[in-house]
């Protein structure tokens, strides 16, 4: 309420309580005031009505709320539904402008202004997670993959030439279509099997660079967060080629900002060498609902413009509202609070997937780079000549989703190229295994669920197989199940 | 309420009142059932409880709200902020895979369902408006633009020789700009004038298409909807001419499913030629937030499932919940009221802006072919030496927004391509002029308040004129107008 | 938002664009300063937007909602839950305090301003809809009935020797409840009919204080709306004797405020004689849920005071949210709108049941003096020795809720006070009759389903008599019916 | 979803993931049904949208929503106000009927099972918390002191010649004013001073009962929760005084649900002698906004039927609504960490107040009867010459909110009784004295707040005392306080 609304008031109530009143009105004023003036993720979270109010008070702001406004064009930010009217906060012209997805809209100033102020605060929240010297970043209302396909087309204007991306293989489909769908050809760089882990072929790289030219090369395409075996690229070494090759380098960060580790790898390699752009999911860092992505920038160059300008249109302003809404509900502290969550489950899933793999004599593999995933074998599975792919739709309708169990014989087609062991990121990894991860917002409870839950469904499976033996039965129990290769499917590409 | 739950109720009221109660939940639980049947658009609208009631239902099918589920992925659908869950009814796990966005998700089958029933809603929608042969549609969560270069990029791998796009000249940045960011080069064809109409230059296609050759052509974009005295493109013609040369075809249809002129061409043209998809935006034609846009098709082939296939990841839901809200809440009653009165109020418009036109001696262009935008000259602004573009700066702060002045001098490089006359869609129109557009959702007395203003705003800027007439007086009071230049710029380019 | 906070987003976004955002903020502030300080209902109704913005601001005001606030009492404004801290906007406090239900709570200033808000602005409408003179008014957080009893118990401190209440008969359960309940005993004055109405016996009142002694009459309690074929109390001859004998006058004025004739009675009774307080109720006039009723005075004096002490202890301010958004988003053309359709509600509904008489050979009675409701004679039912409280709950399991059907015969004891013709405010009135209201809020389209579904209940009876002649059958398809006694006691009594 | 619902949309998705979702559907369909059948607080609480789905549901089934239903009556729970049908679920008909409110409406079956529903809940809860033989209750929608007179007005219909009510003092305005407003008269007798507690002086009630004689009482009116050092009523030598002359006993246990002592105190007396009705408040025990009040029985017997039909017309339901959800939101578990929290804050804050106490040569009152709050003296202040009722507003507009400061020599006249001591419930209490509550819903955090800031006023005040000693000054830096009395008389009283 403004100071001068609440004198009006000294005629309903006494002006002492109207004194007090302006106590509490002052204190909420400073908060917002304190957040437009610095632009930083407030220490502590702010309260949910706080948050609804300034972004009602954006919502004021656009034309279309604007009391007397009068709208004579084909997009007037009408809204048919008082339902959808309200979800959205009455915010109905989106993002950006047609030709640039950041750039301010007169009719939507408070749109703007959220939109900006967001962008702001991102930035800020990118800086404390670990990448201390990021200089920018740009809000897309896309998800990784087709936020990987903006930079990728942005970079085609500054290399009309270039065919070719170069990429350490991951096995996640829309990393590889953002390639082929762009309209590059991938030249997919195996991984090397080191102990367990699989790394980066950085001599594999170079000479991929030397076979088709520097000149023809769109980037270097790499990726820090990944599912165990698979460890985070070699980003130093990768940045400094591309420096020396005058290549550009775009990190595939999906959701490395919830891991220091990630974020230590790029500050780094940003030191020593070029990355142009790292890209990362809202919702995978944030807790948002699917839709938005984050492209972030060491450099005070203006590719992230191009980036944006890339943008064909307006766009949803849907990720923007829920990354605001989230980013001051959470707070510094409330993000410090889920990286130490995240820490400790990650050590505590851990050790008890190592005393799971004991008793069924697998082994988790030691995959120490890989701050968040990790993987345990299913050789005795595969021993007892178990379907190691039913394992996966067991988990599944157990309610355990988004451990993936990788087979060793996987074939997969995806745009023309056939992946041999697709799902391994190797043509030939030594195991089976099953992989999970210890991700943002993760409950410790949900650490005991996952290894009671692969505990109970490989004894079943094991039991299963010893007691057909000889009587040639069918399992009928799991008739139920989604088909196992299609949650396969799913677990593998994602 | 499930029958039985309130059969469990006779312990606390008399049973007499459940039995009338089972009769009130009957109705709604039938009006559920049909929907799901017949998957149509209810002829009437539905009340807003029964539509959130169908949205949290659905959402109880996503694993991330399933009591009891676990997450082990990297992505399991959890939202941090309470305020975002709710106005996303929990709603984590957007819509598609990684691979196709239009794919169902085994981890979120809720979404699923709704994603799939909007489509099916949506292209009901769509015949109902005028394209009674169409056969699909997907909904794709960007804006008209943006869905226009995921076209152009599904197009490339059907036909990766070609380099060009002929596109008959409309002055809508994203439009150039769809064509420029997927990496091809746009042929413009300048529209020719007839009587006071912008219109398609037929053999200038054709004699562009030999001049590159056919199969070097991507697609012909053609445009639906836009702003008089453009009047929308010959579709017929140029889809002979497509299907005779074998060159894909796509139109933009922006706001024109709310036309059922734009709707009777695109149906005509799918008739006699080939008209590979049409794309249209959500917000101009359903009134809900900028963010997503439909791509059509007449065909049962599967260009559709290419282009579904062309964007790389998940993908927000947040356009396909409004618009379900906005269908389901319209009705297919609500859908013909709005568009009776967007009817009414483009004769309207028309008659009081021919009084106008009368008053200030100027014209009302006659563009009878355009059945949503009308344009007067702006001759008498001229005369007296005045600066139209502040007319628009004008009227925009007086809370006119849409209106677009064009001035007959404008140039503006986009890409590296000059337009001359920009905004006029012609690089020499003969008048300036003032453009407005009837648009779905306007409300009657908004047509009397364009009028006033532009009127009251003319005569005060030829007032002023002839007042500052050796008084070399400089205008004062609209120092705090938003810059000409940037409003005009938003005008013309959208 | 505060002028000062869109100054800090000047370097967010360009100064042109927070200039014109300072003009939409300042609309909107001036229609929350004007509200403040002219205590006025608003002549347009506000957007939803407004209301809740207002109301949160007012909750920051209450110190459960005061960052930094700490509680080291018995009842501090927690709330556990967050679905109900939203749905009460975090007003915790209540109204009142333990001594008055209208004081101002230190601790709960926004509470404290939002209730006196609404009672200025009740106040206003009250004087809108014809009380002009009214002085004063308090809102009540009980239904009529027991706003009643409170208006009698504070009576008893100023009459400590009274132990009479005068009341023309009215035959609805709560008025006499309001009577014994708080522990005084009825003087029941019997209706006199005058043509087919039921009016006040004004003679029978004065010889009741007669009788009795003036000193031993707490009050007369009398009523203004009313079923017909009873019509509103001769109010003007009441207030006048109550003048005359020094004794106090409550009118029941429960429905009355959307009639100008009740309220043209009320204003002019105060003129003549003596009226100390009219009670009406907040759902039957402003379409709110029950929960609240209105004292209103047209005196200086200070018995509303009294009546407001009389409350032990503070009380839920959910009538006041509710009367207050109501009031706002109504505004007095709303209201204006409202009662004028209910005039022509009431004129087209007797209209089409003096048709409906007549082809049932039933007649209209003519009760003019009830502007709100109208009934019509069973006769034919009778005569075909149909039940007619039968045609009741055919009546109510056909979704037509409020139609009375009043038969001539029904006795009920209530509070030992043994009724004959209970219903019909009658000994012995000369007809059995359904009678129907035109209320506020009601559509069009509900008289023609009131009009058609009495038809087709009433041939059915019939038909069925008819055909049950000489077959002895029971009646079936009725069986799963609402029991008719516990109907009718529902409708008589309500 | 109905299960044949989901089935239908097997033509959306594949039939596998159906089934998944038919599971995840039966799991909560399950809660609803064991909720419905047993009418027992859930043992971990619901999320809030399965509560919001029920709400939703009952509401259904009131006619007011029942799709195609016709209002021909007065009150058709129609609502204006989109905003205020949402708040309240679009539950308009409130509880009860005319004659009683407890009853069932036809016209709102859902309303009619909601509130029957949150009775039974409350019923398990007050059960839970420790009155294991209660037999029954009702919801008031009212709060503690009107509901207290709703029983006293019950009670006059049983005993219609008593007129007096005996009652140990306790300084609460609302508590006095329940006996005054329904017009009996109250018989105080004073506390006895037992150590530093003050405790009901049985044999006074007995003297009191003889000088009056058994049938001219009313009740005995008593009390458990309460501010130290005034403790708990001695309930049990209460009830058995009852018991024997045949003296309705009514116990006002305004906020004792969260004690165990006082519950105990409740059991043991219905145990030994007689206790006819305990009230209870449901904002200060189940932290919902204040409005309503429970009123719960260890009889079989008919008084509380007696109390509902003393309650004239219908009731907001406001209060159920609140309850309901809160009751479901906390479930079993839910209250027992509330109540425990409560325990551990009653002794740290007993510990950090001696510790206090010791610092300023105060004494932390030996109030061991009292299971809630707790008093330190403030004789060093008025050593000093302080106004310790100066300490009172300090706290307050320091934002320590319900504290109470109570001085020695305070009368207070209410309803024509002079109070001496009052806030003390003693004429002659030894001490000055400041007391706070422990109360449910507190943090830790708050006891250290309540601490602190005590301490700093303290030697706030002392400082300025001896520094304006001999300057003759006046204190300015307080002038913004509420002023002294204003919230002294708020504390004291309540």
């Amino acid at each position: 309420m403004e100071a001068s609304h609440l004198e009006k008031c000294a005629n309903l109530v006494p002006s002492s309580y109207i004194a007090q009143g302006q106590q509490f009105r002052t204190t909420r004023s400073n908060m917002v005031r304190i957040l437009l003036e610095k632009q930083k993720v407030p220490e502590e979270g702010w309260e949910e009505e706080m948050i609804e109010f300034l972004l009602g008070e954006l919502s004021q702001l656009d034309s279309n709320n604007a009391l007397g406004n009068c709208g004579a064009g084909e997009r007037e930010g009408r809204i048919f539904s008082s339902l959808v009217a309200r979800r959205n906060y009455r915010l109905a012209h989106g993002v950006g402008r047609s030709g640039d997805v950041t750039a301010v809209q007169p009719k939507a100033i408070g749109s703007s202004i959220l939109n900006k102020l967001c962008t702001k605060l991102m930035l800020d929240m990118i800086r404390f997670v670990g990448a201390r010297n990021a200089k920018s970043c740009i809000i897309v209302p896309m998800a990784t993959g087709m936020t990987l396909l903006l930079c990728f087309l942005a970079l085609r204007s500054l290399r009309p030439n270039a065919k070719y991306i170069i990429w350490p293989r991951i096995d996640q489909k829309s990393c590889f279509k953002s390639m082929t769908s762009s309209g590059f050809e991938p030249i997919i760089i195996e991984n090397k099997l080191e102990g367990d882990e699989l790394r980066t072929d950085v001599p594999g790289i170079l000479e991929a660079i030397k076979r088709v030219g520097a000149d023809n090369v769109l980037c270097v395409h790499s990726t820090t967060s990944c599912f165990a075996p698979r460890v985070p690229d070699r980003l130093e070494e990768i940045s400094l080629i591309c420096k020396e090759h005058d290549i550009p380098h775009i990190v595939n960060n999906a959701y490395g900002l919830q891991s220091s580790k990630c974020m230590h790898l790029l500050q780094q390699a940003s030191r020593v060498g070029r990355v142009d752009a790292f890209v990362q999911s809202c919702d995978k860092n944030f807790l948002v609902p699917v839709g938005g992505a984050i492209v972030a920038s060491f450099n005070d160059d203006n590719f992230l413009d191009k980036v944006a300008s890339t943008y064909a249109g307006r766009a949803s302003s849907a990720p923007a509202i829920d990354l605001l809404i989230t980013m001051l509900s959470m707070g510094v502290a409330g993000m410090k609070r889920l990286l130490a969550e995240r820490k400790e489950n990650y050590s505590y899933l851990k050790q008890e997937l190592t005393k799971l793999a004991a008793k069924h004599e697998e082994k988790l593999l030691e995959t120490n780079h890989n701050p968040i995933s990790m993987a345990m074998t299913l050789s005795s599975l595969e021993e007892c000549n178990c379907d190691v792919t039913q394992l996966g739709s067991m988990l599944f309708t157990r309610r355990l989703t988004g451990a993936r169990v990788v087979p060793t014989f996987a074939k997969k087609e995806i745009e023309g190229h056939v992946f041999t062991g697709y799902g391994s990121h190797s043509n030939h990894y030594p195991h089976c295994y099953v992989t999970v991860a210890a991700a943002i917002g993760m409950k410790r409870t949900e650490c005991d669920v996952i290894v009671k839950c692969i505990d109970k469904c490989m004894t079943s499976l094991k039991k299963k197989k010893s007691n057909a033996v000889g009587q040639n039965l069918t399992e009928n129990n799991e008739t139920n199940d989604v088909t196992h290769l299609d949650v396969i499917s799913d677990d593998v590409t994602n």
